[in-house]
């Protein structure tokens, strides 16, 4: 009865198998007001001068310099106002000598215009302004591109579209921008006592847990969970249901992938193509099993996970999260670069399992982690847990006051949503 | 010409006053397909025991244990298979002495089993068990209720949903989940210069930034942005908007908040109710202002950001965001409690304003936070930058290598989308 596993693995191996799957990106142009959160797929250059015109950087008087250079508190020195322009306006009279504008901060300056006195600095009589300090050449005056010329690289591929840089691409009137597509990633959750929430809980059922957990971790790594769905624990359906989805940018499975009589996974898979992965010396998720479908001239890959909604969200963390980051384009190292773990005292001794790598729940209580002791199917555990440790196979005991790397169970730090 | 600030005040009495406005929270219940990253609202109990029914959590064979007692890998034990129970299934046959049950991983063990042998400790021949080994009363039997009784409290009101809590929910089988509503949060860019991207860009016009960068800014916080809209800098269109949002839990303008001429804001806010600050000694970001708008038996607050992109943002993060995400229930100090901040050495020397906090925005280069020092209306910073630092006022140079905290402009690391 049952099978072996293939060949237990060594973790950091898997790691290895993952990170070189050919990953095949694609392009698509989306409305900047949807693009928040979204990856570059290209450089985008300025396509207009900022400001796109010479322009007042404060409230005031638009003079000609040299007609204010003997001005000062005891003899200011008095000009004619020929116009006022706000922001937004139009100057339409020249400025001659003798002559000023009134504008706004924001406002274009008139063309022969070459400095503007700060409102502080003058006062107003009958049509002429007094003016009780001189302005330099240029002063007060940004001019044309001279925050960016057109053509400059804005923002490189690749980068994170996040409040500020949508604000760089609202400032070129960008209305639609090239973002990677989101993968699209099939869920199945296999089991023949696994129902959904819209049925009756039967004697001899469970309801779905894996399918909602991990399409939502799913979606925390940038990609789209598609067709969520249950499936019988039996060659046929597996079979056909891997077959349906082999478009998709990755399938992933939970469940049916132990050693034992109901687990046809490993069968499906070695028939429809290669068997990468089964079995990972770690604790819990052992059962984990990659796959390699061929798909007319390309390969598609499936990741099974654990039935056991702790293992499966663990080993999905561990292992396939940081695929799907970069099958998303999301390069962590290069987004804003906090540390993605929290350095803790363990609470109590803890004795790990022998010759795996365990991954520990914990909750984090007066600053300590504590470890959660429960079977790793609890749910109790889950509802406690705020992250989980690494503990490498080679430890014997962590000690009580040991520091901790803790682990985020929503993902990155940073989740792309 | 124009007015002065009503009273120029410092950073942390503006953040006094932002704490006691009131807040009204209100909550909905929504799909758990769609409760990722938002707030639970009411303490959620367990509905139903968990395992549901007696489940064997190893492969084997369900026996009456004491049929193994004698069982040994010399002298082993016979039991006539009766029947053969999957995962999903339901035993039809009582169990009695001299007889077993095979079942798998999750499957309902008979009645009157108190024991399961690992399939690993057998042998199978022609319709007889071959047991090697003896299990205790209980063992491999994972009892109803023992990971959750029913009506346990699970998740307390103010639960971040992220996919374990998700895994938590779906446990119990549940459609929907209560949850704080989002805050609806209108946002006003105003200015006679401000054009959206879709129009042509005319001489003296910019393209809109503020509104898509709030907006955006506001859903990083668990808000939503709505009525996005560029309105004229004159009392009557800003009057009547204001007055039109009045029945949103917010209003956000950015512009018409300085001492200028076409700046009406203040005088509409004076007129429709009271303005709490204008002004704050902090650089960018002197022309901020609060106004609390009288609304039936209610209050209305209206936050106003400078015009400034640059400016606008780093007050959105420093006075506002924090306000929003309370509104939207989000208690950052209770979420996984990473360090919101990066501690990294300032590349140069830098000189702050006099006698206000000083915001300024940085690069991270080689782990090295560099001042970006440009006009703070400058879109080129805003590409550029990774986040910003805070300098307090009384701070007269920040020296080359000096530790400084890099806040990101994303808001919260953990952005709540």
């Amino acid at each position: 009865m049952g099978r072996e596993f293939l060949n237990i693995m060594d973790p950091e191996d898997v790691k290895k198998i993952i990170k070189n799957i050919p990953i095949n990106k694609r392009v698509e142009n989306i409305s900047l007001e949807n693009s928040l959160t979204r990856i570059l797929a290209d450089d985008v250059h300025a396509t207009i001068n900022l400001p796109p015109f010479r322009r007042a950087s404060m409230d005031g008087y638009a003079v000609i310099a040299e007609d204010t250079f003997s001005a000062s508190e005891d003899e200011p020195v008095s000009l004619k106002l020929i116009e006022v322009v706000g922001a937004g306006d139009v100057p339409e009279k020249n400025l001659v000598k003798g002559f000023c504008t009134e504008v706004s901060t924001g406002a274009p300056v008139p063309e022969d215009a070459n400095g503007v006195v700060m409102v502080e600095f003058t006062d107003k009589n009958d049509g002429q302004i007094i003016i009780y300090e001189s302005v330099a050449v240029g002063q007060n005056i940004t001019k044309e591109g001279s925050d960016v010329m057109a053509e400059k690289l804005l923002l490189p591929s690749g980068t994170r579209i996040m409040p500020d840089k949508i604000g760089v691409l609202s400032a070129m009137g960008m209305k639609k921008v090239p973002v990677f597509k989101k993968p699209r990633v099939a869920i199945i959750s296999t089991g023949n006592e696994i129902i959904s929430h819209d049925e009756e809980l039967a004697y001899g059922k469970i309801y779905d847990i894996n399918s909602q957990t991990i399409s939502s971790a799913v979606i925390t790594c940038g990609c789209t969970p598609v067709h969520s769905q249950i499936v019988k624990d039996d060659y046929n359906s597996l079979r056909e249901k891997i077959n349906e989805f082999k478009d998709l940018d990755l399938i992933l499975t939970s469940g049916g992938t132990s050693a034992g009589t109901g687990d046809v996974l490993r069968e499906v898979l070695d028939d429809m193509g290669e068997v990468l992965v089964h079995g990972v010396a770690v604790k819990p998720g052992k059962p984990t099993i990659i796959g390699r479908l061929k798909n007319g001239d390309d390969y598609k890959f499936l990741f099974g996970l654990p039935g056991n909604p702790v293992a499966a969200l663990m080993v999905f963390h561990v292992f396939f999260a940081p695929f799907l980051r970069k099958m998303a384009s999301i390069n962590v190292s290069t987004s804003f670069p906090y540390k993605n773990v929290l350095e803790l005292k363990l609470s109590r001794r803890f004795r790990p399992a022998r010759g795996r790598t365990h991954y520990l729940l914990v909750k984090i209580e007066d600053g300590s982690a504590v470890p959660i002791l429960k079977d790793s199917g609890a749910i109790t555990a889950l509802a406690e847990a705020d992250g989980f440790i690494e503990v490498p196979k080679n430890v014997e005991i962590l000690e009580k006051g040991s520091i901790v790397e803790v682990h985020s169970l929503g993902g990155l730090i940073n989740p792309i949503i």
